[in-house]
């Protein structure tokens, strides 16, 4: 510690150098805000509705603030306890007033800043670190660093903006008591939180950053962009979430963790929640950076990934702009939070004005206070918004996007979407869900993923931190819908092994927009075991929606119990078995997420297709699987050990194949009909399939029919399982026809009439 | 039943002998449409925009169906299915052929009536009963006879539309073999199902009047308004749902079911889902008679019960226009329903025009294609809207108004809704649950009454009828916030006793919007045992938003074991008291519902108040309690013994007092806060209260205190436990402190600073 302190003091005088003899002079602001923006601002105020009511707004809001009065309390509390949510406002406040100081020129924001600024500078000096001990990174203003970098990111932008306001003397004030300090406590006294590749230190770097530029301190800016140089971290050390702090030759600082986390296609590994997070730093410093140093050509860096970026998070966004809950993510969380109206705002002014960006703005229904917001609210305003298009996409997981990746399927205008994900672990915040899946109907979810087991900022369920039902439940295997292979989690449920492997793609073809298909292979969860999951979104006659088929190939070099579940939403229906409901409810099992279900119901198929239709926000759904006679269909219920109500009561089926070595799992699901509690009418309730049947199941091939009740069509999907080749060309005889196509996969309507 | 087909004939023959020597000619339409009313349709169209659209999506419809032809499949199905279904499109679309018939004059729509009716006339001549046979009066084309009046009903108009397009001999043909003989069937062929007080009745009394006007056979329409003299039916048989056929002295006839089941306030004794499905018959047929039988001043008949019943009905919603679900009642209906659509336009045509009924309609989108829906088109059109002011409101129960009510306490707009029930028993789609009450935030559940178990028209759910869960769950006093004794059901859920007796109003006063009062007292749901719940809506100091004050006070010449559920919806967020979670789980009870819950967590309070915060559609609410220390705290999960997954998962929190004669239970629930997982922002997440006290319970008197926790404000209601004239002055020394007040209760800030 004493180490550290003195390398700070000895940048601080490097630094303190290095600014005496700086020519340049600095304008302010030139960060989000610059001078020549804010001119344009003022000038076209009254003529672009959308910010014009995003400023109203701000501005009612902080004129509350102002109203209220400052108060700093001294830190206490964990997220959403009382000092916890003070802080947070604060910060959001005084970036709020820095730009109404600029764009109203009215002196009230400049005090109120100016004032806070002081009070956070006494508090600040003797501070000592947060009295809440949980975190791995405690703050000073936070129980984390993590917030106390938020705070920093936020506030740089302020002060940015009262800095011509501000005296030469209250400047150095700030910045020697406060502002330094500050950086240097959350970057050298935490190098465990700062540098790594994380979500966490993208808000550390950005907060270097941000008041590096603010200050025109380039050894802060340099801290920023590469970390710091030696931090005497130990290889392979924890954060309390259990992800890795340091990892052998790993690089770190801002541009690390923009090459780091995200693939070449924008896709970050953390999955959408925490890239929504993580895209306000990543985009408000890359923006301060562009203004500041645009020698840098920060919005280039990796092939423009952090453009790229807010496109495919906005792809992966159900109807509602929700986010697919991948890995640790909390359900609702969508495209209209601030942080995406940063992100989007910036991206459409820096990457070329993409009209489709406006239609989500649109939605947002605000924009930033600052250049950017004004291109995106003079574009609304000028009519030039066009809808945005999502589409399906395949989206490559991994730094060069060699690690597994996510799978989009969409048909229509979402009418379904199937997200698969074959991708790497996901750092700390990944789930054991290896070739899992979730489907949509529009913004309503037919098989759900659950999330994760936290209520952030909600200060009663365990200070609003991840509850340990997080990693007991939400994160093993049996909490997706994946294959579960002796009632263990892939890898074991451990972070150590999952880390160093990902699943990979087989193919991905969505050329015709009537059969899309993605299929992967997964080699190393179950050492032994080889699983190949193929879905297909598709939509054919006899079907009034689209269907997905699920093909999951299991082949192993033992016997073991499969378990695969779908957790349907929705009231059941019907069944084409029978099942018995238990006089009293034990769990399913006793780990890896196991002792959370409550065995509800235990069933055998009756035929060699099992049938499950439920109700769901309106529409029927139905489940048809291929089933063996010795399956077990097991109706679990989340809950069971659950001894603070932290988990919702949903409801799954969980097909079980016992003793077995090689197997195909084969399942349709489809959406069909329509039933509304007011006109009482209930339309197209059943399934139209009439019959599914594995017909090949070889180690080159997997041929699948589905037969449809209304015209006894046959469809097929024939699949080649080894060789992926577009231009090979198969052979295979079914029921003495001889069926040829080319390619790893053919979708062939057999009795088409 | 040969003696029956007799008199049928000769009644056939004394109408024919009447018709032949009617001297009046009747204009045809007559009933919901008028010539007179088409004229003036006709010359509006194009300018009353909610029926243009309403016309134009009503043509689309029908169109759709001429261009798919005409099928009348041979009756098979129970609702929901296809026969059931296709014969229920039937009808609807005939009744909407012949107004677009009449106001478009277009022939094409007289042609397909006019095809249809022969078909079904073809079929009609030789049909069996329907081959179903759950229902006590089996229908032909549908089945239960219910459904067969249904059909009558609407297609009664479709006639009237084409009268004059048909030949006489055409006339002839039809009325001869299909009308009469149907109107026949389900009247004199099924007394049992025609000659009651009862919804079902309405419906049949409906139909035969309806066509009786058509035809102008006044045998007919006195049958409907009347009944039939001699039904020879037995004293107490009951129907399939247990509701008594005949009953000593009781009128019937359409005229009886105006009488018997609505009050003289306009509530309807079932509940406000059968009342809206009763409320087409009801209202269709005093339109038709109000037009060709004028001097029957059905309108004005018990005060204009009919007309202020649909003021009744729309105040017996939530925000959303849903139904609060009294008695047996599916969720999700709501007055955007068809049949409201045809209640609420007559009402504003025949009632008077008030302005608050447009705003309904506009929020219905549709108005009936007649001389109604044009008045109400033409009133939206010219800006008369108004908002309807749903109120607080006390609706008496019983035919004259005696047999207890149902009170209605709202806050504000909505923001906070008290449901509770002191009613009769409600015939035979009755609930157990005296002095039982849900509570609203907006259309928000925070206390749910469960509603009923039955998925109405989906055919996959026990052919879309009542499930048995309904008699052994939904109608159980454990199924609702009411007191049950000893695992028992109020009246011992026998329904010869239940229909006996009725709650009895204490108080109600909603004079100060501020604290809203009303009690009511039950003394025969348990022999030997009263209760007297007060339950009171208070806006006050040091509370963001209103609370609800429950004391359920119960005096018993026994000791015996008390159950006060209390079924949340949501999310628990945290209580003051610890439970354990049982490693498996078992139903709390055996019977009377009780077999229906798991119990998911026992408790015991730790301090004198228990208490439990939820989260709920991004709203905090908490329950406070008084608690004993031997007080059992269970966490109840409906859903036991479900074998087919009829019933919801839903929670409950039930207090059990046990070997307790008398106790008062006495407890607060606050809607507080909000939380939003876009922002990720948690606001006034806890409780306001830091102490709720019992201080005085005496035969005469109970007194509550409420201490807050920001000011410590107590807040004390006192009641007159015995005496409630409202000049009665009462004297009471609480704490050495002497409270004067006058009538039955005193609300008083006692800290008032």
């Amino acid at each position: 510690m004493k180490m550290i302190k003195h390398i700070t003091a000895l940048q601080i005088f490097i630094c303190v150098l290095l600014l005496s003899f700086s020519g340049r002079s600095q304008e302010h602001p030139s960060l989000i805000l610059t001078k020549e923006g804010v001119q344009k601002i003022r000038a076209e105020l009254g003529n672009v509705p959308i910010f014009d009511a995003t400023l109203e707004k701000v501005k009612a809001e902080v004129d509350a603030e102002i109203a209220l009065g400052i108060e700093t309390p001294i830190p206490k509390d964990y997220s959403g306890g009382y000092t916890h949510s003070r802080h947070k406002l604060n910060f959001l406040i005084l970036q709020k007033a820095g730009v109404l100081y600029q764009i109203l020129d009215d002196e009230k924001y400049a005090i109120y800043i100016k004032d806070m600024l002081f009070q956070y500078e006494a508090m600040y000096k003797d501070l000592p670190v947060h009295p809440q001990t949980r975190s791995y990174a405690r703050g000073k203003l936070f129980w984390q660093c993590l917030n106390d970098s938020n705070w920093l990111v936020y506030v740089s932008q302020a002060y940015d903006c009262v800095y011509d306001y501000l005296s030469k003397k209250e400047r150095k004030q700030l910045e020697k008591n406060l502002f330094r300090p500050f950086a240097d406590f959350i970057s050298i006294e935490n190098p465990q939180f700062y540098n790594r590749v994380h979500n966490h230190s993208t808000w550390g770097n950005a907060a270097v950053g941000m008041i590096g530029l603010v200050m025109d301190d380039d050894e802060l800016i340099q801290r920023a962009l590469y970390g710091i140089e030696d931090d005497g971290l130990p290889i392979g050390a924890k954060d309390n979430d259990g992800g890795f702090i340091k990892i052998e030759g790993q690089e770190v600082g801002f541009l690390a963790n923009v090459d780091e986390p995200f693939s070449p296609d924008g896709y970050y590994t953390e999955g959408p929640y925490y890239q929504r997070y993580a895209m306000y730093p990543f985009l408000i410093f890359a923006e301060a950076l562009h203004n500041v140093k645009p020698e840098q050509k920060i919005f280039e860096h990796k092939d423009s990934v952090l453009l790229k970026s807010v496109d495919v998070l906005i792809n992966l966004s159900d109807a509602d702009g929700e986010f697919f809950p991948l890995n640790d993510a909390q359900k609702g969380m969508s495209y209209k939070s601030r942080e995406v109206v940063t992100a989007l705002d910036i991206a459409y002014h820096y990457g070329g004005h993409n009209p489709q960006l406006l239609s989500i703005a649109e939605e947002q229904g605000q924009v930033l206070l600052d250049d950017s917001g004004l291109a995106v609210a003079i574009g609304i305003r000028d009519g030039k918004a066009e809808k945005f298009q999502k589409k399906s996409i395949n989206l490559t997981d991994g730094a060069n996007g060699e690690q597994g990746g996510v799978g989009i399927l969409r048909y229509g205008n979402e009418d379904m979407t199937l997200v698969f994900k074959y991708a790497a672990q996901g750092l700390s915040h990944g789930h054991y869900d290896k070739l899992s899946f979730s489907l949509y109907e529009k913004g309503t979810e037919i098989l759900q993923d659950y999330g994760l087991a936290r209520f952030v900022n909600i200060e009663q369920k365990g200070g609003g931190n991840y509850l340990k039902e997080n990693k007991t439940w939400a994160k093993q295997t049996i909490a997706h819908n994946a294959l579960v292979q002796n009632e263990t989690s892939h890898f074991g449920g451990k972070y150590e092994v999952g880390s160093k492997h990902h699943s990979d793609l087989y193919f991905f073809d969505t050329s015709n927009p009537e059969v899309q298909v993605v299929s992967a292979k997964e080699k190393n969860a179950y050492p032994g075991t080889e699983m190949q999951r193929t879905m297909a979104l598709i939509k054919a006659d006899g079907f009034e929606k689209p269907f997905l088929l699920d093909i999951l190939k299991v082949v192993s070099t033992t016997e073991n119990q499969y378990d695969l579940p779908f957790y349907f939403k929705g009231q059941v229906m019907k069944t084409n078995f029978d099942f018995i409901n238990p006089k009293s409810l034990e769990t399913l099992g006793s780990d890896h997420g196991y002792q959370h279900l409550w065995l509800e119901g235990k069933g055998q198929p009756k035929e060699n297709n099992a049938k499950l239709s439920w109700l769901e926000n309106g529409h029927f759904y139905t489940l048809t699987t291929v089933s063996d006679k010795g399956d077990e269909l097991n109706f679990v219920r989340i809950g069971a050990n659950d001894p603070e109500f932290n988990l919702r009561r949903d409801a799954g089926l969980i097909i079980r194949r016992k003793n077995t070595q090689n197997t195909t799992f084969v399942s349709v699901v489809e959406s069909h009909g329509q039933y509304s509690p007011v006109s009482e009418f209930s339309v197209n309730a059943n399934s139209a399939i009439s019959k599914i049947e594995l017909m090949v199941e070889t180690k080159e091939y997997t041929a699948v029919v589905i037969e449809t009740k209304s015209n006894g069509n046959q469809l097929m999907l024939v699949l080649a399982n080894e060789d992926k080749q577009p231009n090979k060309e198969h052979i295979l005889k079914i029921k003495n026809k001889e069926y040829r196509w080319t390619g790893p996969y053919q979708f062939i309507n057999v009795n088409k009439k």
